[in-house]
């Protein structure tokens, strides 16, 4: 009834989203350099849930580029910066469109009130370094 | 660049959910219930906002089937029974099928974590009262 | 600068409330009984904490009017339907009009976002019993 | 019932607020800059959900000030330090006095906790800048 | 460095804990019930966390009773009352006093506010059950 | 029942800490800032918050190192940076170990989903910075 899980298919590598956007760039290098250290921990637990949050984002029932506007919409609500830089440019990567952000970015809005618009205003600074 | 936003074609009335699951028949008269009293107080700012939340789940550029999936993952984020119960009825009306429930559902429970677990398992009997 | 802190004048006790609406008696009923509980424990913090909460409320630079509703919008963006039936009982006891307590539920929607609805339609039930 | 929702008087200007203090600046120029990007993506939802929130804070039954300082409650207990700043600058706009605010604030510290504590603290700083 | 993790070593059973308080007995037997129903559905992701949330709490670097009190606390702030009597539970099982669960608590009252204090009011109503 | 709250015993002060972490020397400094202004103040209600907040960290039925590792994952889960330095700061002060640290971190990973994840990622820098 599952259907088994698989990587999605990229349009874009990281490397290529850097190059248009420098928030995106600040964001991936920050990122990268933080997740070394962690990594050098070799931290069971850790390691045991990032391979899950991998998992959790791979096509499926749901095509993967859904997916990432879901984590995007999560991100946005619970208002976490890292995470909704991270899930825009996922949903870049996997060919999501900028009006199809907006939109998932407007949930998030109005499920989670005025409280969101400062992150918004980031998320669509973002938005417009990547998409023009 | 944005299409027109335009109602969803649901597949069931909210009736015809209520009549297979008792738990979403509850949930849909305390809200009708409740509602009535909202809408005889006749405010402005709800009235108004009420109409926004409506139009942030019409079909647009992402499919409404997505957009209720991705008022779940938000649902079950910050952690509301009440919504959680009316976004997976909304996306039973519109054909979403319970693998796409579930994995909707993983992504809360990997961003929220194990605080997510209590409504989950709400969540999953209500799945089971509506797809068997 | 800071004017004595002193204890604001009730137009209503809390019985009186209680024979107004059977929200607010369940309530308060239920808070009573589960406080006796806790004063029994008699633990210093806690007792500590309970009476700078009480601090927090006395008529000041601020009225205790305003308080209450300040209390109520944190309320009601944190979703606490207990502190939520408290404070809006405590508005009452103030002389708080229901347009009040609706412009300042309105506040808390706008900031808290849709996952403040279903704490608002339960709110305005008490509202409703209580100012009719 | 409700009375007409009117816009407030401001005893200072935004320009005014920005030459008594560098936090208020940067964060209004700041503000400013994202904002210019939001609206030119004209987003539908957006802007209606801008108006809303624009309009929850009018001279009502409630005068506008309190309203603000309801505004810097639920931003305080949500954590947001670019809604704080906002709401803390809206406030003394309006001639809300340094007490006043420090009277909101420890509202939101009582309700929301220690974690609450380092945006006080940020605060604090822009209420010197204000106030002196 | 990092130990093996073990399991640890309860005083009491669940079915121990039920014959003592009628609080704990509702509570496990509605997430016996529930989890059935999870576990039938045999959702890769979800089974994959519960084993991940398992391990977490077991003996380590720092003792389980630890742990779960540190549970306690997350789940204090996060304000799960499912969540508070399942760690309440756990550390009762695993010989943690009482006046070590109240100075827990008294951490998640000090750090999540007033808004902890109805479900501290609950946890205190089950750890009389539990002690007397 | 309760034994008396004590001062726990630092095995280093905060300026040895600085010494060691580039990371802590900041934060220290920046608290240590804009507390002078907080104390300037002189505000009774915050003042009586900073005391019982002290108070409740102090060595009593649970030894002092736990309750700064309770105090760490509340703030991981409720996701304050400054309040996750504070607190793995002080526990470093009182000879909590690294598997320690990171022990308690995971169970906030656990509780509190992958929107933890940027701010663990921040807390095993300071980590790396004090154990090396």
């Amino acid at each position: 009834m599952h259907p088994e899980r698989r990587e999605p298919a990229y349009l874009f590598t990281e490397k290529q989203v850097a190059d248009k956007s420098e928030t995106a760039r600040r964001f991936l290098d920050t990122r990268t350099r933080l997740n070394v250290n962690v990594e050098h921990a070799d931290n069971f637990l850790v390691k045991r849930f990032y391979n899950l949050d991998h998992n959790a984002y791979m096509e499926g029932s749901l095509p993967a580029k859904y997916k990432e506007l879901m984590g995007l919409v999560a991100s946005a609500c619970l208002r976490c910066d890292d995470c909704i830089s991270y899930h825009v440019i996922q949903a870049y990567r996997l060919g999501v469109t900028r009006p199809e952000q907006e939109e998932a970015l407007s949930i998030a809005l109005i499920v989670g009130g005025s409280i969101v618009v400062p992150h918004q205003r980031r998320a669509y600074e973002l938005l417009t370094e990547l998409y023009g």
